[in-house]
């Protein structure tokens, strides 16, 4: 387990999900003050592409620098406003998730028994 | 801009990567100990079933609750090993890929400013 690399997948993972969410941020700003562009900019942003966070600016950059550098500066915001309350919650989120798959099993073993016992009932004894 | 539902939004896509790598480590560990039974957990495993980490696991647990109790133990130690270093390596990660983005830009503004003057010299003057 290479916890290192790990980390590192982690953090490239988050910083594409970032640029979704700053994308997504963008495209309602301009809902309100700009519907054509947000047209646009909905079509060139397909799931494909968003996948890749650089990727996809490069590819913005070529079309449309504004948009580029507008979703640079929010993503960069959403950075230092989200990350930190990140540890905290994934850690308790990984351990009521956990937690509930737990339950779930045990339950579904202490059903199984119960019916088990339902199937079998102690025989009477003889006299 | 819904900073706290992007936060909850982030940290479930964290979980959900983390059961992906938790997996991986399954895999890895299995193929040294038993290739047919990873095999079976890799085949079980599509991309698709993998995207929603809970959804994962509750399919899982319906098949094999071991490797389904596997893989929630080895999640929870990557959260606790990994998610402290998180917010610095997203931020300096967002920063540093922002500063190529811009510097790329620059550069091109740069060359195209070169090209235009090379373009269009200055003319002698007439004497």
């Amino acid at each position: 387990m290479d916890l290192k690399q790990i980390a590192k997948d982690t953090s490239k993972t988050v910083i594409s999900y970032l640029t979704y969410q700053a994308l997504r941020t963008v495209l309602a700003q301009l809902s309100e003050t700009d519907p054509p562009q947000a047209m646009w900019l909905h079509r060139f942003s397909s799931q494909d592409k968003i996948q890749d966070g650089e990727a996809y600016l490069k590819a913005l950059f070529q079309e449309r620098k504004d948009l580029g550098f507008r979703i640079l500066t929010v993503r960069e915001h959403l950075a230092i406003e989200v990350c930190d309350f990140l540890p905290e919650m994934v850690r308790t989120g990984i351990q009521q998730a956990n937690t509930e798959h737990r339950r779930e099993q045990l339950e579904q073993i202490t059903l199984l028994d119960t019916n088990v016992a339902s199937n079998y009932p102690e025989q009477p004894e003889e006299g």
